[in-house]
């Protein structure tokens, strides 16, 4: 079922182990799982889907250092409610995302179990000296996000409501931009080489929401942030949907909302607009200016009125 | 938890994904799982032990290749019902297998989940022509084992007795070389190597037993296999198993038990005392040749009386 051919696989599936080529830079390890009742439920996931965000995930790892993906590995433990079908669908999905990422799946294992878990390793390659950590980002840095924000928590609130508020959201035209979101999120690979190559001096794919990421690169590069709030680029369509679910605010979605996969990095003040132009034109991604980095360690936020607060790492945690 | 460092690894637990150095040859992937229910049982499998296999089992597949272990990635799924003790007795047997192979563990995911899971990717490094695959054995080839086999199994037998059993067992001096075959398997990565070096045609590592596995590399090389049967290196207390659990029967055991994690090779004729000779002074490892590959398909068991039957294909897979 899993592709064992593509460019540089020596020997893909079938043998003790699967042989590749690796290049003359430096070799990207990354591994994520998606869990049966952690991060899906069977009964509300499109098996296609969740093949897609197996191999997405994962491959957004590899982005976020301005690696190149290459190989993928794929364990997967099925229970006896799993039919055929599903499983087909499942590898559907992943082998459809891995050749949009020029991704070759040569490996993997498979087990029963009492419920369905999917583990995949990619394996790319990056410059060693182009890789982009999260260490790096000096005071002055810009902060820029990739892409909107909030899209897949908005999408998750919007999953959650009744069959009758997601019609309704259908015919008034709005509500799968969200959906999509949260189902088939993307890598920003292209994106994350072109950022790497601009400059930028820390970078991260955004999966747990901005602040609690943003807290991360703070953390490990020893500074301090400043988040303009009326510049974060919140999902268009939380505008929608905060107006049928009162009490849910764009900008906290935003700010905290999880799963978006987009690429969060810091750049030097004149890379900002090269690297945006650059983005826009090869990719048609949007690439917005939010805030800067600034001595201390301490993240803040700053209103339209100027008026300044302190900034928590909010965000959720699988493990919490 | 994970150590970061170690040779080759550029970055390790910590941002995205790790960066790791890898050399001129090619690359070899592998990854296995172990999930609770199937492969083992948390009121049974101590977790230092289970750290341990499930590094070494994937550490077996690379050593299968002809191939050096370099780099680990650990994601791992874990319950309510787990508490910080068993997670660091997990990770403390992990590191011990992961450092008596020269395995960094560079990186993986965590996650709660409704049963224990441990995904183990192991990539690995091989000279790309020194590579041993399961296709290359050639009629006239030895066909050789490391080892003794059957220990696993036997194991798991003594395992599943009463206390009682386990006990007289003790007493009376056998057992314990089988329950360790079946709880800390070594994976035999310099024997793999010189008998790549030694010029083996075909390898794996026996993880479904020697009759299916044995029918692996017929299949993948287009050839068939004699069997002397009193070749079989029967792993020694199986003998003691059988008297005391009537109806085992120590070769049958050998030929068909699971985990043992030896290597299975195929040799040109003048090549396997060689390599038994290297194998014996170099790793104190027995190198046993029981028997021949022939052209054809099948599989034929030769009997010390000279009488020959067909070998089944016996053994058993996870997923049945």
């Amino acid at each position: 079922v899993l592709s064992g051919g593509g460019h540089g696989v020596i020997l893909g599936v079938g043998d003790d182990a699967a042989l590749v080529a690796t290049g003359p830079g430096a070799t990207v390890l990354t591994a994520d799982l998606l869990v049966e009742g952690v991060h899906f439920e069977m009964d509300t996931t499109s098996p296609r889907d969740l093949g897609h965000k197996a191999v997405a995930v994962n491959v957004s790892d590899v982005a976020a250092m301005g690696g190149s993906p290459r190989y993928g590995l794929v364990s997967l433990v099925l229970t006896r409610h799993v039919d055929l079908a599903w499983v087909m669908e499942l590898f559907g999905g992943m082998r459809a995302a891995a050749d949009g990422y020029a991704l070759s799946l040569v490996g993997g294992d498979l087990s029963r179990g009492e419920r369905v878990v999917l583990a995949v390793t990619v394996v790319g390659e990056v410059w060693e000296r182009g890789a982009v950590l999260r260490s790096g980002a000096r005071p002055g840095d810009r902060i820029v996000v990739t892409g909107s924000l909030g899209g897949a928590a908005g999408g998750l609130l919007l999953s959650q409501c009744s069959p009758a508020v997601v019609a309704r959201a259908s015919h008034a035209g709005w509500g799968h931009e969200l959906l999509v979101a949260l189902a088939r999120p993307e890598a920003r690979v292209g994106e994350g080489q072109t950022l790497a190559q601009a400059g930028a001096t820390a970078m991260l794919d955004l999966s747990d929401g901005l602040t609690k990421d943003l807290a991360r690169i703070c953390a490990e590069s020893g500074v301090g942030a400043r988040i303009r709030l009326d510049a974060v680029p919140a999902a268009a369509e939380l505008a929608e949907l905060a107006r049928a679910l009162p009490g849910q605010d764009p900008l906290a979605l935003a700010l905290s909302g999880g799963e978006d996969y987009e690429l969060l990095a810091t750049l030097p003040p004149d890379a900002v607009e090269p690297a945006a132009a650059s983005l826009r034109e090869r990719f048609g991604c949007a690439l917005t200016e939010i805030g800067e980095i600034v001595d201390g360690s301490g993240m803040v936020s700053v209103a339209s009125d100027g008026s300044e607060r302190a900034l928590r790492p909010a965000g959720w945690d699988h493990f919490a």
